[in-house]
């Protein structure tokens, strides 16, 4: 999957925009795809200088712009529509994370600057794991990035696992280090390091720490969010007395991603254990979720290793057990990275944009002076840590003459108030330079789940119109919502509920329809051609897993918890097997 | 300032040591102090593999603990006390972060973990400033780590001031790169190559963005939390259309720090400009926030900087304004680090260790089951964010028969909740393995607000005993205040009020003591040569101050915003001066 340019107008931009784009027809799509350039650029060369597309397309435009004439440059419009999905779903996929504006490339090849509209994002899967760590006994610190290159060779299937990917630091403060340092691809070895020095006693276990950290991985293949050269993670690492904790710690780590996938994000994920091949290098278990992109493809969005006692061996992290004796510790790492957004993206997306899930949709703090902030402040903290009603919505007021205005804005804002105070987020859009249409297309683009319009007729009535961003047109429509408090904040709340568990039904179900089960590897090969996935009972070598790779580009995903009952047979080999296997093509 | 090793004792082995050493005397500081090396091998040598200190003492003690006997390891009792802080500061502050468990050394020179307790202080300093960077209009992003080496040389000022420090990758995938990369030390480039991008028009701004990231510079003089390889931080950047909304800016950020260092950390920072020479390498101005540590040093804890058109004009990061005509923007960049939890320790720890204000104290979550962490967690997250009674109390339980201990525990269980629902931040410390006298020492060293004591005796009569870190012995406690909930809760807020309050008072009183005004270099000189600061009116010439530094050590921390009234002389050159300056020594 190469990348492509991607050219981001701005957020400010797109709300303020020069009054001749006010009549504008909505839909640039084609001039948008016009400033994604060929890919080829992007990943020929190792070095930096020469990948700099989007640089030079910018400077391309401020000279071009340097006439008075900048109303017309491309970026000063709105795109209201992307790539269709069906269409080119890679194209689709970065159309949208510009269109949001959700990241834009670094100028580096194959790194990612995350704009504050997909960080809020970020935050929030964030917040609601933060808690759920903490729940669950461990604190979190910091380790350094840098890696003495020594370590990352004591455990040898580590080594061979990351020493293709590494950045290393052979420079500084001007000199030439006599030791080559490793930029952290993740952090095993030198919490090993530490842990070697901080645990002596049985008393000490276990010992349970996560840092929320950048990672770097030189990746040849890159795409925003979902693999890029430096990324942002938690990374969980815990050690134990016995195999059997730090066994239960690792399955309880990866039953809190499963649940937040479920729960929060909406994405049905299929969680389980990955095969030998897929075994994270020094693991002696992972455990996956896998979820299911709107192309089909598997997305791994969280793992937890059981590490056993690898790397308490390579760096001799012991303690001394209850009878005297010493001990390696059992010990366990589990993360979940910013590649998640990407994977809400290709869950939820359609033509339309960005589709967020209401316990996810990001924090919009309006500047209020004094009192609201406060209040509101405290009311999305309590929402965004507690993630029980974690909703969104934006108000977009409409009118014509200036006598109609401050009736519609008055009831616009005692609304606003309303909704904050009864813990909904919310946002409203009374920019004058956009046309309603407009800010609907606009703000479907950035996938806020539900719509108040508010008119001049609406105030009269004392009611709202309410859209649903996951039913487009009339059928997402409730019309004629009373503005009583009470009957308002209860049909918001119950509507966003709705969006949620619309959400997951919707993945789940075109989940459900594309996994296929096989009892033959032709069967296998035939629903791997067609993109979906295929199940089927597995018991056979790691060498015709690779035969399955080579041949059908699709890979053990993982031998699911939930395992159909009675005997099976290997659809590979015909002997005997005690479980079904998920393959698929990944990203 | 060299670094010497640490070596922490973990703290679940101080919370649950074995039997044995239960009648260990507290005070075992002798022996911590020689667990401190000379600082000679740690500052030599420009590679990692030589310095790892730390690690050869893990080692020692790994192979020396092969033996069954290893209740006798140094590092499982439990040291009361630390090097006092009038002997010897620099042994006092390494004493005082082994001791609480804030930090220890990682394993190339110069880096640090952020232990958990440590990095719970700076999470209470990003939960604040994170609140008022977004109520003040900021949105948080991320930029990547890798800035391409040409980018540093395009600001002059800017390269000459960082060159030296700065840490390149040079391989990255197993490949030489064509281009080194620049780990960054400081965004403002690769921020503006961005902004170039995203910046069109006079409506793209202002641009308002903030990062929580880690920094590395090569620092040859390093320091726990002070000055280290890497570190953690936050950065502001923003760009605006004149160069009065960017001076705006620069000064309402300084003036977020400073009352952040007043109000939250209660220190008593003095705020200013920097000189020309101390302002910030790209710089149009620099802002700063000085703190008089407890050695009467100077510790910058902020700064804020005007950076005019500097690096728009190195960038090209330009906008058409309103009347069409292409401008460069005008910027500002703003950062507090963990050098800050440095501060803290510095300015009001004592002989017992740590001092915490308690609006800066820890989250400490405790493991409850289900309805009870939710309440928790909403009610610390309200006090996290909103910072107004961000308190903490740990409650010491005291039995010796059985009989006795289920009443006291039963008490302080529900006092627990109590506080919990108050809004108090407690911890109870039930463990049996150690004596109530052990567990106020080592709450001390944690620098806890407030203690509460309660025995059978105090079950008895309905009280508790409530004994104030800030004031030792008896004129610190409070005897017989009753159990009632309303009383018991304004009891303790009100005491936490008054410690707040007293930590900042007896940090400025400190602070005003060692602060000397001086007409005369030889003035100058003796206050400096006493360890002090001196304030005096200055107008001389970059060379003249240079000439002070090379003379006494001590430099221009800034020209304070608050200055005298009336006519001044210049006392180096006897000229009309406009402003006194402070000199200090400094961190």
């Amino acid at each position: 999957m190469a990348m492509a340019a991607l050219r981001l107008p701005s957020l400010s931009l797109l709300r303020s925009p020069s009054k001749s784009l006010l009549s504008c027809p909505l839909s640039l799509a084609p001039r948008l795809r016009h400033l994604r350039p060929r890919a080829s650029a992007h990943i020929s060369g190792g070095g930096a200088s020469r990948c700099i597309s989007a640089r030079s397309l910018a400077k391309e435009e401020v000279s071009s712009s340097a006439t008075p004439s900048t109303d017309r440059k491309p970026s000063s419009s709105y795109e209201g529509s992307v790539t269709p999905r069906s269409v080119d779903f890679n194209a689709w996929y970065l159309d949208v994370i510009a269109s949001a504006e959700l990241a834009d490339y670094g100028p580096v090849r194959g790194t990612m600057v995350i704009r504050p509209y997909g960080y809020a994002i970020w935050e929030a899967i964030q917040e609601y794991l933060n808690v759920k760590f903490k729940e669950t006994g461990h604190s979190n610190m910091y380790f350094p990035q840098f890696i003495p290159y020594s370590f990352i060779e004591k455990e040898a299937s580590h080594v061979e696992g990351f020493s293709p990917e590494l950045a290393l630091v052979t420079i500084g403060g001007g000199k030439e280090l006599e030791e080559k340092l490793v930029v952290r691809p993740t952090s095993e070895t030198i919490v090993n390091h530490m842990f070697t020095q901080w645990i002596q006693s049985y008393r000490d276990l276990p010992l349970m720490v996560n840092q929320w950290a950048n990672v770097t991985r030189w990746e040849m293949r890159t795409k925003p969010f979902v693999r890029t050269l430096e990324f942002l993670w938690q990374e969980g690492h815990t050690a134990h007395a016995t195999a059997k904790e730090a066994e239960t710690e690792a399955l309880q780590m990866i039953d809190v991603y499963k649940k937040f996938a479920y729960e929060q994000a909406a994405i049905p994920v299929i969680a389980g254990r990955k095969s030998r091949a897929e075994t994270f290098a020094g693991a002696a278990r992972t455990y996956t979720i896998e979820a299911m992109m709107g192309d089909r493809k598997a997305l791994q969005a969280g793992t937890s290793h059981n590490l056993g006692q690898n790397f308490s061996r390579a760096f001799g992290t012991q303690f001394t057990d209850e009878n005297g004796q010493r001990q390696h510790v059992w010990q366990t790492s589990w993360a979940v990275s910013t590649r998640f957004v990407g994977g809400i993206i290709m869950t939820h997306g359609d033509d339309a944009g960005l589709m967020l899930p209401p316990r996810i949709a990001p924090i919009q703090v309006d500047l209020l002076l004094g009192f609201v902030i406060v209040i509101q402040s405290v009311y999305e903290v309590i929402l965004m840590n507690v993630s029980i009603i974690n909703y969104q919505v934006v108000i977009v007021p409409i009118w014509k003459t200036a006598n109609d205005k401050s009736g519609v804005i008055d009831a616009v804002s005692s609304l606003k108030d309303l909704l904050l105070k009864a813990g909904i987020k919310v946002k409203v859009d009374d920019s004058e330079q956009r046309t309603p249409g407009w800010k609907f297309n606009f703000w479907e683009m950035k996938g806020v789940p539900l719509r108040i319009e508010i008119g001049p007729r609406d105030v009269a009535n004392k009611s709202v119109v309410v859209s649903r961003r996951d039913i487009p047109g009339k059928p997402g429509k409730d019309f004629g919502i009373s503005m009583e408090p009470s009957v308002l904040v209860a049909h918001l709340k119950s509507r966003l509920d709705d969006i949620q568990a619309s959400l997951l039904h919707r993945a789940t179900s075109f989940r459900d329809s594309n996994i296929v089960d096989v009892n033959s590897y032709e069967e296998l090969k035939a629903v791997i051609a067609q993109g979906k996935w295929a199940r089927g009972p597995w018991s056979a070598s790691d060498s015709e897993e690779q035969k399955v790779k080579e041949e059908t580009g699709a890979t053990i995903r993982c031998f699911p918890f939930e395992q159909p009952l009675g005997k099976m047979t290997c659809f590979m080999t015909g002997n005997p097997a005690d479980e079904v296997a998920i393959f698929a093509k990944s990203y």
